[in-house]
């Protein structure tokens, strides 16, 4: 099963996929926590090009083949190889991160992003989607001493981003669940868990279903 | 004015490409010559990446992902700004290599390859393309000490991706004139110079003309 983290930064993403991962593990799941872009040793080189805040000639046409590339080489690296091997796949970030910075922040054309996403991911979609949804981001990264390239963008971005997100939860809302995140970072893993569960519940149950065909 | 210079390794391209900036700026043409991928400060971090024989476990999909990445910068931050100048631009490799390596040598389908590049270009196109034809590259490309990522793969590759210039060549015949490499540098530089002086003449007398709109 391949589960996606997402929303803005500061949301508690990674926190919160962590805590999961160390949750399913506890139960027996054979899972795998990766981050993206990264988690390969070409992924991780092109994730220093993309966050370095002297690349700031970088085009925005540059930056989303940057990341598709980091995404294509994490899929069949990592990705593919986990979820053949039975395993629960948490990644913090994916395919939705470009839609909502590159699309609704930047301005590139959702189609293109799709089409060209489509091709690099060779069509691998998430199971399930957690959209880490929380009002307060922006105040508590004012408080971070050194903002990457992306984070370093004005307020303005960071709220289209969010509308961003918000629009691909009602285009896809089979697939993205949003937690709208609790005071408590415990709070917040609980609504993710019962989420999960029933996830996990139905794909079990839908394996052992016999095929109509 | 914009050119660019394809062909396999060791073809020559470089060095003739250099051989007509020089021409050209003597002629008291503004001229740039760069090479891709690279170019830019972001693009040659991506050419270390791309030619760095320990990333071997690269997919093709983050190959080509990475070329036009480079291209796209390139583009926006030199190309552009260049020809707005009035500058003739030579290019060593440009799209036709990523058609040609990754398309007919690694065999990606063409058609995504061109819209990919479509948008990754923004639809620039060169106005003429000098493609070096040579029969002995593989045997000269032998005696390289340190060949790169891309120039260790096999012949057959090697193979492939000149049948892929060749049928390249077919398809755009306006655009695309193929030099066969002579045993004299100075007998080659002559030849590419008659093609590039016809263009260069063809291109101002269609300024000159009055439009017809």
């Amino acid at each position: 099963m391949f589960i996606t983290f997402e929303g803005c930064e500061k949301s508690g993403k990674s926190t919160q996929a962590r805590l999961l991962s160390r949750y399913l593990k506890a139960c027996g799941f054979k899972t795998l926590f990766i981050r993206e872009p990264g988690s390969t040793v070409l992924g991780e080189k092109i994730r220093r090009i993309l966050l370095d805040k002297r690349n700031d000639r970088m085009s925005l046409a540059t930056e989303m083949l940057l990341y598709m590339a980091a995404r294509a080489q994490l899929i069949e690296e990592v990705i593919r190889p986990a979820l053949a091997r039975g395993a629960v796949v948490l990644c913090d970030r994916f395919q939705d991160s470009t839609l909502a910075y590159q699309g609704y922040g930047c301005g590139l054309e959702i189609a293109v992003l799709e089409k060209v996403g489509r091709w690099a991911t060779a069509g691998l979609t998430p199971d399930l989607t957690l959209l880490l949804d929380s009002w307060q981001s922006r105040d508590k990264l004012r408080n971070t001493s050194l903002p990457d390239r992306i984070e370093s963008r004005p307020d303005a971005f960071h709220n289209r981003v969010k509308k961003g997100y918000r629009a691909l939860a009602r285009k896809y809302p089979a697939r993205i669940k949003t937690i709208r995140v609790q005071p408590s970072i415990l709070q917040t893993q609980a609504k993710i868990r019962e989420i999960v569960e029933s996830c996990l519940l139905k794909k079990s149950s839908d394996k052992k279903r016999p095929s109509r065909s």
